[in-house]
C-alpha cells in the first residue's frame, strides 16, 4: 500500500491557524503533514513548538511554487483570501477553508472549479465552528430531503442574549461584558445585526436545502431591539429569546426560500433554548427521517481546528491508495464504574436509627453525603427515603453497600444510580 | 465523465428494508440504483411502487450470482446475516447494514476484511437510527481525539422513563403502554436490561474513541430498579432519570475503558433531560474540541433508511468517476417571513383607549389576538405591554403594524418577534 502523504499549507497563524498547526504537530491525522506556514511577519509568529521541517513564509509565492498539496486558507476576508483559493484549486490543490464570507459568496463557483479540477473544496470550519453540521448535511443525511433549518449559528449574540435571559442585564451591559470576555468585537455590528449569522444560513441552505441563496438576500433583524423587559413577557409565555436563523423550502417550489435572521421566541422546554453562552446549535428537519440537531461550540481555535483538521483527513482519506478503513485496537481493560455522585434509595421498616446505621457505615468509608432527602411517610412498613452522596471511588462504595445491604430495616434492595454532574453530560 | 451506477439489493424487506426502497424510489442519490430485494415468502412482500425492473426473490444465491455492487443487510441477528455480509465482501462488493449486534461483536474483523478487500462496509444506521453519529465521529470530528462519549441510545428506555417522568406512572404501567404503541417488544429484555444500548455504546466506542470494547465487558443495570418515587425525589435534586449509555478513555492508558450503560440522574437542565419521548442523544467529548451533541429520532423506518441510503450515496459518490462536488442549484426567490405566531412589545403612553385602538386594527385585519401581557406599570409615561397574535399571513401583519405605527402614543417603535411553535424548533 502506498504511503502518500498530503502536504499542507497553513495561509495564516492566527488563533485557528496556531490551534491547526498544533494538534497537526500532537497527532496529525493519518497522511498528513504540515509542511509550510505562511503569514504576514512572519518572523513574530514562529512558534518553537512546530516542526522544524516547516517552511516559515511571509511570501505567499513561496507556497505557490512548493509542491504542498492542500491549501489550508485562514486568512478571512473575501480578498486576497478568495484569489489564493482559486489559484490553489487551479493549480490542482485541494482547499480547506473557514472563511464564511468567501463560501457564502462564492461558493457555487468554487466548488464547480473544485470539481473541474477534480479537486476537494472543504469548508466544515466556515459555519459553528466545532460542530460538524456540513459533513451532516452533505453526507450523513444526505439520504434525506431536508425542508427546514433553523439554528442558532452566531455565540456572541447567544452569549448577549442568555447573560440577558440569566442575569436580567440590558442589552448594553451585556454587550459590555461580551466585548469584555471577547466574545464581541469593538465593533459588533457584524453580529448583533445578522451579517454574521446570514452568511452561514446561506452556506447551509447551499448544502442543506441544495439552493444558493445570497446573503443580502436573507432579511435581517438586530437583536439590539430586544429589551430586559421582552425576557419577563417571554417568560410568562414559557419561552425565552434567541437569535434564530431559518430557512425552509416552498413544497410547491423546492427553489423558493422562506429565510430570515432575527431575535424570536422559542419555547423555554426546546432545544434552541438549551443552546446557552456561545454555543451554536442547528436543527435540521428531513423529508424522510424528521427533525435532527446538532450542538457544540461554534467558535475559538480549539473547535474550529478539529473542523479543519477532519476536512483534512478526509482529503487524504479520499487518496485513492489509502486503506478503506482502519479497525479500532482492542480494548486493555473495560471498567464499570465512573467517579461520580451518588443517589442511594433504600426502603426500610420506619424506625428510630435507621439512618444513623447508614450514615455509620458510610463514615466509616469515608463517604460524605450530601442530602437526605424524605418525602412525607408512605407508610410505616414500607417507607422510601434517599441518600445523596459525593463522588467517592466505586470500589469503596460497593464494599459500603454490601455492609449496609446486610442490615435488617430493609425492605427491597438499595437503588443505587449515578448523578451526574452538568460537566459530565451536558 | 462516466456514469457508473451501483446497483444495490435489499436483503430483508421489513419496516425499514420498505423505507430504503420507498427513498430509493422517489429520489435515489446519484448514482445508486436499486435492483434486487430478497426476503423470505417474497411474493407475499412484493410491493407495486417499486420499480418493475426491480428483481425480488426469497434466494439469497439469486443475489449473490447477480451482478449487483453493493449489498444493503437489514435481516438483523448475528447469523445468517453476518456470513452473508462476509460473503458480500468476499465477492468484492461493498455493505450496507443496520446490524448492531454483528458490528458491535464482529466489526473489527468484517472492517478488516472489508479494507482487505478495498470495498467499504458502512453501518450508520446501526446506532441511534436518523442521528449521524457514526459519519460524525469517523469524518466530521474525525480530527479530534473523543476522550468521552455520553448518550441515550436505547429510545424504548427513553420513552418509558419520559413516561413516568411526565406521568407519574409507575414502571409496569409506562412499559405496557410502550408495548401497546409499538415503542418496547413482548419481551423487553434486550432494551430495558440495556443490552441493546450496550451493543450501540460498543459501535461508538470503535468509531469514536478508536478502541475496541466487546458488548459482554459493558456493565449493565436495568432500568426496572427506578420507581416513581425516584423521579420525585430526583426532582428535589434538580434532576430527571434517563438510561445513560457512558464511556470514557482512561487519559493515563488510553487502551483502558470505562463503560457502563445504567439508569442515571441528569441535571434538568441538561441536554440529556432534554432527549424525550423515544429520542436518542449522544455527547462527544473532544480533547480539542470540546463537546458536541447530536441528537434525532433513534429507530423507525424515516430516519433508519435515511441512514442506510445516505451510506449507498457515500459509497457512490466514492466511485473514482463521481464529480468531487455538485453545486447547489440557485433559489427561485427568497421571501423573509415564516407564517408564524407573532410578540407584539409596544411601549406607549399610558392612557385610556390605548388597547382599545390597537386590537381594532388588528381586528380590522382578522388577525386574532392570542393573550395580552401586562407587567405592573412601569411609569405612565413609558408604558411597555405586549400583545401574542396567531399566525397570520405576513403581509397581513406588516400592513396592521404599519397603521399601528402611525397612532400617537408610542413612546418607542413596537418591537416584533415571531415565534417558534415546539414543533417548528424543537
Amino acid at each position: 500500500m502506498s504511503t502518500h502523504t498530503a502536504r499542507v499549507a497553513l495561509l495564516g497563524f492566527g488563533t485557528v491557524g496556531r490551534a491547526v498547526a498544533q494538534i497537526l504537530t500532537e497527532r496529525p491525522p493519518a497522511g498528513v503533514r504540515l509542511t509550510h506556514i505562511f503569514n504576514r511577519n512572519v518572523a513574530r509568529k514562529r512558534a518553537g513548538w512546530v516542526s522544524p521541517d516547516v517552511v516559515w513564509t511571509d511570501d505567499v509565492e513561496a507556497v505557490f511554487a512548493s509542491d504542498v498539496d492542500v491549501i489550508v486558507e485562514l486568512v478571512g476576508g473575501r480578498e486576497p483570501a478568495g484569489a489564493w483559493v482559486r489559484r490553489a484549486l487551479e493549480s490542482g490543490r485541494s482547499v480547506v477553508t473557514a472563511n464564511k464570507q468567501l463560501i457564502a459568496h462564492e461558493g457555487r463557483d468554487l466548488l464547480r472549479l473544485a470539481s473541474d479540477q477534480r479537486r476537494h473544496l472543504r469548508f466544515e470550519a466556515a459555519v459553528a465552528g466545532g460542530i460538524p453540521v456540513i459533513g451532516a448535511f452533505r453526507d450523513g443525511i444526505a439520504g434525506d430531503r431536508i425542508e427546514r433549518i433553523a439554528g442558532i449559528l452566531n455565540g456572541t449574540c447567544n452569549y448577549i442574549l442568555t447573560s440577558m435571559e440569566s442575569a436580567g442585564a440590558t442589552f448594553a451591559d451585556a454587550l459590555a461584558r461580551a466585548q469584555e470576555l471577547g466574545y464581541a468585537e469593538t465593533d459588533p455590528t457584524d453580529d448583533v445585526e445578522g451579517y454574521d449569522a446570514r452568511a452561514k444560513l446561506a452556506i447551509l441552505c447551499a448544502v442543506g436545502l441544495r439552493v444558493q441563496v445570497a446573503p443580502a438576500d436573507i432579511a435581517c433583524r438586530p437583536i439590539t431591539v430586544v429589551d430586559a423587559v421582552d425576557f419577563q413577557y417571554a417568560d410568562q409565555l414559557h419561552c425565552t429569546i434567541r437569535q434564530i436563523s431559518q430557512a425552509e423550502l416552498d413544497p410547491a417550489d423546492p427553489t423558493r426560500v422562506v429565510a430570515s435572521v432575527r431575535p424570536s421566541l422559542v419555547p423555554r422546554r426546546s432545544m434552541l433554548a438549551r443552546a446557552e453562552g456561545s454555543k451554536n446549535l442547528i436543527l435540521a428537519r428531513g423529508h424522510y427521517g424528521g427533525d435532527t440537531i446538532y450542538s457544540g461550540s461554534g467558535a475559538g481555535g480549539g473547535p474550529t481546528s478539529v473542523a479543519v483538521v477532519s476536512d483534512l483527513a478526509a482529503i487524504a482519506a479520499l487518496e485513492p491508495e489509502r486503506p478503506v478503513a482502519t479497525p479500532p485496537q482492542p480494548a486493555s481493560r473495560v471498567d464499570p464504574e465512573f467517579l461520580t455522585a451518588h443517589y442511594l434509595r433504600f426502603v426500610v421498616k420506619d424506625r428510630p436509627g435507621v439512618l444513623a446505621a447508614l450514615a455509620t457505615i458510610l463514615a466509616s468509608h469515608d463517604i460524605n453525603i450530601d442530602a437526605v432527602l424524605q418525602q412525607r411517610v408512605h407508610s410505616k412498613d414500607a417507607n422510601p427515603f434517599v441518600v445523596t452522596i459525593e463522588p467517592c471511588p466505586p470500589a469503596t462504595l460497593a464494599t459500603a453497600l454490601a455492609e449496609i445491604a446486610r442490615l435488617d430495616f430493609h425492605v427491597a434492595p438499595t437503588v443505587d444510580l449515578p448523578i451526574l454532574s452538568d460537566g459530565s453530560g451536558a
